[in-house]
């Protein structure tokens, strides 16, 4: 590795946020795409996995490796443009989200994927996770925010995918291959993210207190059936509740079945109000900010105490609410245990949260709830990914619902980006493919 | 071909809307998916070239073939489902544009995408085409509201790409994979869109009468500086007026520089009218939906009074709309002639449209075109596509801004999709690869 050495680097292992171990050879840190070519060229002469590494928040394990060069993206940190007549922002990989807001929110401009991890999270990565966020229910996850990508591919070899144009029809979509591929196909060395004006209209936010479980869904359903669009819609459990308010001192009600907290433009606040049910309060001042910060502490929260903490990521189509949270209930009761429901609900995305001890009973109740989602039509991750965690109940699903042909058109686009195998292996689609 | 004659069909030549030529040794209606993949599996097996038609509307020569078996949708024309909870409409591939609207609006929803071919072209056939229009500008073309897509493989296998979810991180993209390929992938059999709630805010729309050229690129990049959307930003030049008043009789006023249309939510009026240079008038009444109507026969005045009519599809960064308009007129300067410039221009998409009848000299004029698209780091086709026409220009483009590993790419993907080379043969990708 001699020839690599002028490239800033170090050595040492390393944890991500879930805790899968990175036991590396040699962790770089480039400084510029060239920087990256080198070092992917080498990797590919001499056949060492390699593995991108933003800020290693992803829950999946999708950085974990071993004897594998580690190429840590974070000293390419710069915001080079922010174009306020093309609407984009072209970034590289290491900036982190909380930088991007910063900066375009100084312009005027809006960025809206959102993930709760974005104080640390980096743009690469969250990119190659499509990650969403609360703010996904109006303006979608990552994936609806790429306009195009610079990618060092396995091979060494530069593309550029895509064009920083809204509008482009010259080919083939290769930027949505690269979106979501988890650092299997290429290490991304520049971004250009669509980014629209600041929303200008007044937003309220709606706080409901709910009676029972099965009201959370009859809400949201209501919601959808009368054509309403929030800016968020999220939800908390009871039981996460009064970790709320054990833990955080939060100080809030305790109803049966939890808390919806909606937030929604002023002219559709009346019609709104007309379909909710429960203990509805429209809040005022910086009521609505607190009650937002804690649910963005909810995670932890819950983990301050329970021993182990396992986040599922399932996301069922809306109408299938109710089935799905009866169902989870079933599984909780038969396990004997809770799943301290944290909820981006308004699209259907559920963190059910798995806190037993017993290593076997987890990968249970893990595999029953993904069940879930497959049986009900839904996802087994909609914004976590896959990595290693995921792999077996993705292969499951794409299986049952997209036909196991999916998965070898898959396994043949990594073969074909990645002919040696060195880019992130034996994770997500290649891993997916073996439980074929 | 007996053993498919039980299946609907005809034998018959055709001729697409911008005039190529379809000669088939059958025509073959499948009602269903089953007779699709009867029909694949015969064509793949048989080694024939197959190619997939919507509704003929492409003007790239997307569909034209000889000794092909063409495979008209026009049959599978059923609305299946539209999920008022799950907001998605589920569709069949031959329903045309215009009833997907009636249906969707007749529930209270919107499905943003509108080519001006909405009335007579199909739903399959603008996935294919990745097609735009006026609502783009806000809303994003086709490719942003594809969900999930059915597809019959060039091998005869069926798969679904994607989940009827705005959220699903399970597995690459393959769905964007589809959007845009334009039946050289696989014949779409079944849609899943997403659609949203019927807007509700006030729209204005304000008529700006250009004293000149300049003035156009002026306003829209004061728009965008601005931090502006409209729903609508369309153009037309001083020629295409005059054509609009010789032919449709529409006592237009005839400023030099021509004509935009912008339409806008009630909250941005203010704020748009301080912007626009030129002669502005709010309008008022019908004559909003009476400009919109001229507008979209904009393209049919200026064909009553030219013997050819070649429509141009470039896009440029809309910062850059100073440097291609001046430079379209240098090219028809040289070249005496006129291009009636019909525009979405609020996301910098350009049809110049070619007059001149000399062979030659049309071919040297589109392609100087599609070259100050590329010069300024735009797109040779923004909503049109490729088909036959454009194939050597998105050579040219890709070379010059992805690098020509990614027309490796594509064309690797269509061998690893279509492996006998059946499926719409000869055109896009493929064509493009020959001019590599
Ligand atoms: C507290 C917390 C809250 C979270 N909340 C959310 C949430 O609300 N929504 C959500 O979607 N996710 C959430 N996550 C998950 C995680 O934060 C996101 O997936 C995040 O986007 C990962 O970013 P990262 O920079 O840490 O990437 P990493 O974890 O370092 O990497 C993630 C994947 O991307 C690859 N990668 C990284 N950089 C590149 C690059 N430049 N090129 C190619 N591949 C690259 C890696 O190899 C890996 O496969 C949360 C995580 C935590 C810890
Ligand atoms: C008057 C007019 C105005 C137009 N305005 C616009 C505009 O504003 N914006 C715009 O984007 N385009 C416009 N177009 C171009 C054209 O209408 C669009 O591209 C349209 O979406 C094509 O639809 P179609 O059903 O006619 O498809 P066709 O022309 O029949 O086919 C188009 C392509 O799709 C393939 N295809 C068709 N059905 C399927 C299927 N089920 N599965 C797989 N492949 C399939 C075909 O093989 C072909 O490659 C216009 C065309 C006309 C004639």
């Amino acid at each position: 590795m001699e020839e690599l050495l002028d490239i800033e680097h170090s050595k040492e292992e390393r944890e991500d946020f879930a805790g899968y171990k990175i036991s590396p050879t040699m962790i770089f840190f480039p400084k510029n795409e060239s920087e990256v070519v080198r070092i992917v060229k080498y990797a590919y002469t001499h056949n060492i996995p390699i593995v991108p590494w933003g800020s290693g928040s992803s829950l999946t394990g999708a950085t974990a490796c071993k004897d594998c060069i580690l190429v840590d993206l974070s000293k390419m940190d710069k915001i080079l443009e922010i174009n306020d007549v093309d609407w984009y922002v072209r970034v590289q990989p290491g900036v982190k989200l909380i930088d991007l807001y910063e900066a375009v929110e100084s312009k005027g401009f809006f960025f809206p994927p959102d993930p709760a991890s974005f104080f640390l999270c980096t743009v690469g990565g969250a990119i190659s996770e499509g990650s969403g966020g609360m703010r996904g229910v109006k303006y979608g996850p990552f994936r609806e925010w790429v306009l195009s990508l610079r990618v060092v591919l396995p091979t060494g070899e530069v593309v550029k995918a895509g064009e920083p144009l809204r509008k482009n029809r010259a080919g083939y979509d290769l930027t949505h291959l690269f979106v979501g591929s988890e650092g299997t196909l290429g290490i991304i060395t520049e971004a250009w993210l669509r980014i629209i004006p600041k929303p200008r209209k007044k937003i309220y936010t709606v706080k409901v207190l709910l009676p029972d479980f099965s009201t959370v869904a009859e809400n949201i359903i209501g919601i959808r059936k009368a054509r309403i669009l929030p800016e968020f819609s999220e939800y908390i459990d009871a039981d996460v509740i009064r970790a709320l308010n054990r833990n955080l001192n939060a100080g809030l009600e305790e109803p049966e079945g939890g808390m919806l907290l909606i937030s929604i433009e002023e002219d559709q606040l009346q019609d709104l109000l007309k379909v909710l049910k429960g203990k509805v309060e429209v809040l005022e001042g910086d009521e609505a900010e607190r009650l937002y910060s804690l649910r963005s502490q909810a995670a932890i929260a819950v983990k301050a105490e329970t021993r182990t903490f396992y986040a599922e990521d399932i996301v069922v189509p809306i109408s299938k609410l109710p089935e799905a949270i009866a169902k989870l209930n079933e599984i909780a009761r038969k396990h004997n245990t809770k799943f301290y429901i944290i909820s981006h609900i308004g699209d259907g995305n559920l963190h059910p949260n798995i806190v037993v001890d017993d290593e076997k009973e987890k990968e249970e109740i893990f595999n029953e709830i993904a069940k879930v989602a497959i049986d009900l039509g839904g996802s087994v991750t909609g914004e976590h990914g896959v990595g290693i965690q995921k792999a077996k109940m993705m292969s499951e699903q794409i299986k049952s619902h997209n036909g196991e042909r999916v998965l070898d058109l898959m396994m043949e686009i990594k073969k074909m980006l990645d002919p040696k195998d060195i880019m992130n292996p034996d994770k997500y689609v290649e891993l997916a493919y073996k439980f074929k």
